[in-house]
């Protein structure tokens, strides 16, 4: 429990000060300003007062308990003030002193001792290197943070590792009315985690949606469980900072960690029912609506409007951001019909043109709600100088006052009007600049709406030979597996492969186990690409060809310890690929995509995070845009994609069966229509 | 020239009026509060005076020139003042008055009346269904518009489609603090076009900027030839609304126009040197930066920051946006170490800490913006609370005035601190919210760089024989041609062929012309997918076969008229297409891709307009994500990518040459390594 750092009874600050631009003055006037509701114990050996709080030499001499001590001293007096701290029994110690892991070998040292005083005293640490934390739950109004955005009380909690962005999305808030619950920068981890901090504000009943910027994952896999369980009541929406690798590396130079996890955060987020954005405005933006309004139940959008451009950006954007424009009933067309000016235009979106009044919209608006086949609806206003717009905004609270559809507003006018503005927001309509948020905001919840009903279900049950594969991987180390025992381990997970023989020139006998048309490939852990070194003999017929074939590949390849495979050739089918890649500190990826080009040049893959069940395995293959090639296109017949989702489930359960697998790739794999069965016609598999 | 309009010196007011929601009213109440600089004659048979301007009845009964009417009075009674205005020597008709083409047949026959009534007296329209002019040029200040946002000076002008797009820019400026110079929503470009009023913008000086939104355009071929001439002396930003299906259906409602003008939209933007954007907030923070600064000479960004995560989501929006993150000298790196904080990062991004004071911040941009591998620079400051802001924005403000190179700001902060935005403004520099914003905006003015200072080329001179596909196709009045003259026609324009002839079983001698192996194809305007209704046979290698195929393909296609057509069969190689579509009132449009799934399930294909250049053929090649393959992927040799640069430019000038060809497929053209002509080996041409 996180209570005595959010919810903390009493706080002392370590590095108190008169000087305003510090750190231990900050704090305490924004705890001040904010009105936290429990004592304030300044710490400074050196001042009788700051502000007009009494100090104290240290937290030894402070006669009450206390919960948190807010420390911006420098690095060094850390060890010493938290011996001190522990004896006096405090709970948290948000440290904001700098100076460890960000700074390399000398910080990272500094940091686990620090850690293991705290422990050793029971006393849970946030950062170092951190921003601090602040909750608008009035029981306690803590503003323990250094920042400079007023709080006021909201349900929308941010955590954010890097302290800008997280007084951005604060600064956004403030800036269009809208407060928030709990906050926090969390800098280093070094203690206390992202994950564990996720699920506090996963219980807090305060809250109704997170939005979180995240770095670097330092604990994926908790990260990964943690949000599986709040996502299903409540949303969260998340960046990861980095998604290109010039952005990759500007992170790493500012958090000190080194592997490019974008592809990984992408993955995570989806299984997690996570919704991902790239741009900080868009998230916090979507977070308003999601704050006040309930997603909607589907993905048909009605638009009402009162001057034609903005309309179409928002039908533009729906449309790209996944909404379908919803069409109206008999009775909804007749009651428009009905209702509105003779030039208004009444599909969608409903034009209810410039003149347009207080009832105009009121019966537009109603009118849309109450149609079945509408989800949500997006109303656009110019204050246009010919109609009442108080009336508008009244007539308009009335309609989202009685319905669950999400209505968001887009006003378009000038601060001569706010008062337009405020009067909505009041009455729960959450309100737009362009027409184009509107739509991506209601893009978003539907994203949410999609990701928290979807079918869940654990990875199925499948018959596999993990000895086998224990047995042959075992051997291996950092290496390679050779070509046969790479088809013999995926062989054991039911992965269909040709039949095969280790080939040293028995030709009748191989010819024999294996058929013609066959293929002669070079199995050796030194060859990578073995189609462009010549490592590989398609379309060998008979033995006599297949003699020469062995010959001729004898003299390529002539140290004599290389060995040769050989191998049922499969006729030609549609060719996928399936992937693993390790993924540190979560386990392991699986990606899936068409052959070839589809892949290098296209970039059309899908990530997702072993192990899978069968609806993730589904969303990968529907994933890539070449999903329609496997369907079949052009009359031409599609191939079975139960196989493939099959395939999937199986490469992914050995993933996560042996994190020893470091890469592993089926390529290709050669699909056909239903009633053939794929086949893996290569494989590569490296172990740690 | 359209000075009476944009510059009028006196302005009459027919439909004015008391009510102050009418248009009438409110134009008037427009021109007075931002002091229009000549005089204002109310028109109104009834009242003797509105506001406490004399009226008139009629603009007979005003006893000085009229330059500009603005008309706000039923549609039933414009024509008869209209024949007032035409006999008092009015210059230009803004006509609010709805009505008209927008509410079909007859309001059309209406529109041509009104329009012909003003040509007899040499009076222009504006409009109809228009909202107005504005011009904040000191010298006239004329807001002859009915909307609500107040008009301040500024050199970016607005042209809009869609008045409440256009109402919204001038807002977002507004509220921005920025002005705007001219302004116009032009509704139903009955007599006055949009490419007059654009070619206006462009010659005025004061005008550095031009942003537009259109819906539909009525004279693209002439906004094409405006707007070419203007993009190299000052930027063109532009929105097509509709790019979705649904949102072109949008706009035809809204505009009464029936043609998806979406991807021309795209391609005359592109040809004509215009910036385009889908979004328009983006589109008007892009003209902010624009109309300040001077375009970035290349695409190298150097970013500051005193805080990493805003530093991160700048990186990843630049790569995304086309630009490339700089790096910096050995003498740029020492002053970057010598000037900054220990603590300070001093790669892309400089990372001056938040305790980073007005000289960290100085010295940063300064060494940035002095490094030559650097063409922009990207501040982003949040406001820290430890440093002096009224010196930053000094510090910083004293750089960009020593630079030509853009400079732009993002700030955090909240309103306490907006006179930090203020001074930064009115030192010259833009700021934005988001860190992305400012990103998004540097890779706007670098396309706009690129397209300023790219190749421009006449289309080549060609050979071709243009009488002969005039003899064929004046044959055929809306069909598609027969194989055999299709090919003729393409081969005219010195697109290479197959070997072909007509075949009607005189397998000897045809075989003697065409060779093995070939191809037998059913030659019949009725089958338009060829090899999906057994109409095609490939690997004839001989006498025999050939007559057996042609003997089971008659059976097929029985009806005596069906021909025939039989043709050398070319080696396999990498499949193309292009087409050609006739895009009404712009002439030909060129379509370009990689053969099969690449351009029916990947959507990897880019437009043109006919005629081609060679760099805008050679930029259509590289527009697709496939160029790629065609340049040659793993170790594969690349095709003759000249060879396909010569086949569009043929290709589009068949198409520019006679628009009576409404569509046209070659495809597949197989294409082969250089030295190897590439060949069509399937066309369909069709004609009006």
């Amino acid at each position: 429990m996180l209570d005595a750092l959010f919810k903390p009874r009493s706080i002392a600050i370590i590095g108190a000060s008169n000087n305003p631009f510090s750190i231990g003055h900050i704090v305490i006037r924004n705890l001040t300003d904010h009105g936290f509701k429990g004592p304030i114990y300044p710490i400074n050996p050196k001042t009788m007062h700051i502000r007009s709080f009494r100090t104290y030499k240290s937290v030894l001499e402070v006669p009450d308990e206390i919960d948190l001590v807010n420390i911006s001293i420098a690095a060094k007096y850390l060890p010493q003030i938290m011996e001190e701290c522990g004896q006096k029994g405090v709970k948290f110690a948000i440290c904001h002193t700098a100076g460890f892991k960000e700074v390399g070998e000398e910080g990272i040292a500094r940091e686990k001792a620090l850690v293991e005083i705290a422990h050793k005293h029971g006393i849970r640490i946030f950062g170092p290197n951190s921003q601090g934390i602040q909750n608008s739950n009035p029981e306690v109004s803590v503003y323990a943070n250094f920042t400079f955005v007023p709080m006021n009380p909201g349900a929308i909690s941010i955590i954010a590792q890097g302290g800008g962005i997280g007084e951005q999305l604060k600064l956004h808030l403030y800036n269009v009315g809208v407060g928030h619950r709990m906050y926090c920068s969390y800098g280093n981890e070094a203690d206390l985690s992202m994950p564990e901090i996720l699920e506090y504000y996963g219980q807090d009943e305060g809250t109704k949606v997170i939005i979180q910027q995240i770095e670097s994952f330092k604990f994926p896999a908790e990260y990964l469980r943690v949000a599986s369980a709040i996502t299903p009541h409540k949303p969260i929406l998340a960046i990861k900072a980095g998604r290109t690798s010039e952005g990759s590396k500007a992170v790493s130079s500012h958090t000190g960690s080194l592997v490019d996890q974008s592809a990984m955060a992408t993955a995570m987020f989806r299984k997690a029912g996570i919704i991902e954005f790239h741009d900080v405005d868009r998230m916090v933006k979507a977070a308003i609506a999601m704050e006040r309004l309930e997603p909607p139940k589907g993905n048909r959008i009605g638009i009402v409007t009162n001057t034609g451009g903005p309309g179409i950006q928002a039908v533009d954007e729906s449309v790209d951001g996944g909404l379908e424009l919803a069409t109206w009933s008999d009775e909804g067309k007749a009651r428009l019909k009905e209702t509105q000016l003779p030039m208004a235009s009444l599909g969608n979106p409903v034009d209810v043109v410039a003149t347009g009044g207080p009832d105009h919209y009121f019966h537009a608006v109603d009118t849309l709600v109450k149609e079945e086949a509408v989800d949500m609806v997006l109303v656009f206003f110019v204050t246009a100088p010919f109609v009442d717009l108080d009336a508008i905004a009244n007539r308009i609270c009335e309609v989202t006052a009685s319905t669950k559809k999400p209505v968001i507003m887009v006003v378009e006018t000038y601060k001569k009007y706010y008062s337009l503005i405020d009067k909505l927001r009041h009455g729960g309509v959450p309100v737009y600049e362009f027409a184009e948020d509107g739509a991506r905001v209601l893009a978003a919840m539907t994203r949410y709406s999609v990701l928290k009903n979807r079918k869940k279900e654990d990875p199925p049950q499948i018959e596999v030979d993990q000895k086998k594969v224990e047995r042959i991987i075992s051997k291996y180390q950092n290496s390679y597996l050779p070509q046969d025992e790479a088809f013999q381990v995926i062989s054991a997970y039911g992965i269909p492969v040709p039949r095969f023989v280790s080939y040293s020139g028995d030709t009748a006998e191989a010819a024999n186990k294996v058929g013609f048309p066959c293929v002669l490939k070079v199995d050796s852990t030194d060859v990578v690409h073995k189609s462009d070194e010549g490592g590989v003999v398609l379309d060998i017929e008979n033995e006599d060809e297949l003699a020469k074939a062995f010959e001729s590949m004898k003299n390529r390849f002539s140290d004599p310890k290389t060995r040769f495979l050989l191998m049922e050739q499969k006729p030609g089918g549609c060719e996928i690929i399936i992937g693993l890649t390790e993924s540190p500190g979560l386990g392991s990826m699986v990606m899936f995509g068409l052959g070839g080009v589809f892949v290098e040049v296209m970039k059309d893959v899908m990530f997702s995070v072993a192990p899978l069940s069968r609806p993730e395995a589904r969303e990968m293959i529907e994933g890539i845009k070449g999903y329609q090639i496997l369907k079949g296109i052009r009359g031409k017949k599609g191939v079975d994609i139960m196989a493939i989702e099959d395939l999937l489930i199986r490469v992914a359960k050995l993933g996560s069966d042996f994190p020893t697998i470091t890469d592993m790739d089926l390529n290709p794999i050669i699909t056909y229509p239903e009633g053939t069965s794929p086949v893996a016609v290569d494989v590569r598999i490296k172990v740690k």
